[in-house]
């Protein structure tokens, strides 16, 4: 008998991407279409049908059981909509019921994307047999997500583990979401190259002014390079201990772009938890790099949204 | 046939409360002793098996199948130690065998004082019938605890939902937990009053310098005193935003001696809740007081350890 299928879609600001993903987590066959970020909604869901529309003509798709959606958030899992920051048109937007028609019916899941990568790290990645832990994308943006008691914890709506919005400077700069001092805008790429720029920081000839850039230059010495990252550090190392104080994990799981920096990220990172995670339950707190790569999202999406994947995320394994 | 109980013991840095528990959360049996809290372990613990001998003693004890402890933390539900800040002599004291064994061999279970409130109001009080609920005390400290999937959320050690000991303000002023800028530090009766102090108000004649004095001057107009509770709010505010942004939860309980300043504290803390829980998911959220009073803490520790009580704090009324 030949191993059934989920398709996977993950949705960001820049691209639609999906997948038909097998029981091991493996991808089978792949399609993708850039976000009309800026076009109107039924525009930006015409790429996601075509997108349907590439996997569901493969040979394979007969044997797909179920569609998960991993979505730049806020989503609203209980209401199957959502409404991404960066895709302006989409706002409630029904997207679990117009995937579902695009799908022939099949059964539709939603999470948010933070959710998404924490189901992938669990399931394969170096939250694996932890039971509890807080797994970060920090990127453009900065989400995560949550594993209580062995099950990946998307909330009732799906957006659990949105760390990047509490705050950790309440009197801090206002922040786009409305609040102030949150992690986001001090810890996100962007806001780690501003603040490098806002001291003095100067890309080099080839005019890159990235986080990877500032990383780049605070491998090599540069003070300023280096400060922006250890505060970036330290707006992490104070949310992953309140996490930890919130809801007892024992081990945060740190991936997207700006983990990529390594130890210009992680040493300070880990320095600065020392300071903030300090009651007993969670002195013990590790913080490692993510294992999954570009492909958590949908390997993610898949895992998150089949039933028992809420049993520890080995739901697809089980499922199919 | 006669209702079976529960012996709670509700374990502070004051008084060590002792309760025979039926089903309903009624108290059928009160002991209690004052904690001896700056002597040795040993006189410590003495005090606790005098109120467990004066409830074995009654005729009531026959009918009791387990004890459940709520203790001031640090605690750690899975080695059975506890160790509380203001008990001093008690550092991984191995309270649950000691109790085991002074009970004849029943049953124990233990949980963070704050758990112990949250599974009370989950069963009886203002957060009965919401699945996804944090329950704080502010008072001398700042505790609290989680209820999440219906369920009380304890964590593996018994001590989630500390959010006295998040920080809000990572530049902010250390912490005797060894932090910066934790909630507890600006949110507690001590350091409301502190601040009040500090910025020029006054006690009265009766010299009472506590933060229900405080209160009472904010609520004839005292700019400072008021000053100090909007303060309090504030951090209390990004705290429960914190907390509902990592875990989706629809209310936040506040009970303890701070609560009782009433409007004073909740007017402040609901406009800043505004600031802080600004996502789609959060947005709802409301801020009550708790229903459950001084027996909380039995009541919880009764409810939070009866096995079943993991289905949603109405664990005594199913088992006993």
């Amino acid at each position: 008998m030949q191993t059934q299928l989920v398709a996977a879609l993950d949705i960001g600001g820049t691209k639609i991407a999906g997948a038909l993903v097998d029981g091991r987590g493996r991808i089978r066959l792949r399609a993708q279409r850039a976000t009309p970020a800026r076009e109107d909604g039924e525009t930006v869901m015409r790429a996601v049908a075509e997108v349907l529309a590439e996997l569901s003509a493969a040979p394979q798709w007969a044997r797909v059981s179920a569609v998960g959606i991993g979505s730049a958030g806020p989503v609203d899992a209980s209401a199957g909509t959502v409404s991404p920051v960066n895709v302006p048109a989409w706002r409630d937007f029904p997207l679990v019921a117009r995937v579902r028609r695009a799908a022939g019916g099949l059964p539709v899941g939603l999470v948010g994307d933070g959710v998404a990568m924490t189901a992938a790290e669990h399931w394969q990645g170096a939250a694996r047999g932890h039971d509890n832990a807080l797994c970060l994308v920090v990127s453009t943006g900065v989400g995560g997500g949550l594993v209580l008691g062995g099950r990946v914890h998307p909330g009732p709506t799906g957006n659990a583990g949105h760390i990047g919005h509490i705050s950790v400077d309440f009197d801090g700069e206002p922040c786009p979401c409305g609040g102030r001092g949150c992690v986001e805008g001090i810890a996100s790429g962007p806001n780690i190259a501003r603040r490098a720029l806002d001291r003095g920081w100067r890309p080099g000839p080839d005019g890159d002014a990235s986080a990877a850039a500032v990383a780049s230059a605070a491998r090599a010495g540069h003070p300023v390079a280096r400060a922006s990252f250890e505060r970036a550090a330290q707006a992490l190392a104070a949310g992953i201990a309140a996490t930890a104080t919130l809801v007892e994990i024992d081990i945060a799981v740190v991936g997207g772009g700006v983990a990529g920096a390594g130890d210009v990220l992680f040493a300070p990172l880990r320095r600065s938890l020392r300071d903030y995670a300090t009651l007993s339950f969670v002195r013990r707190l590790t913080v490692v790099p993510a294992l999954t790569g570009t492909d958590a999202g949908l390997v993610g999406a898949a895992a998150a949204v089949v039933a028992p994947a809420a049993e520890g995320g080995a739901g697809v394994a089980d499922a199919v």
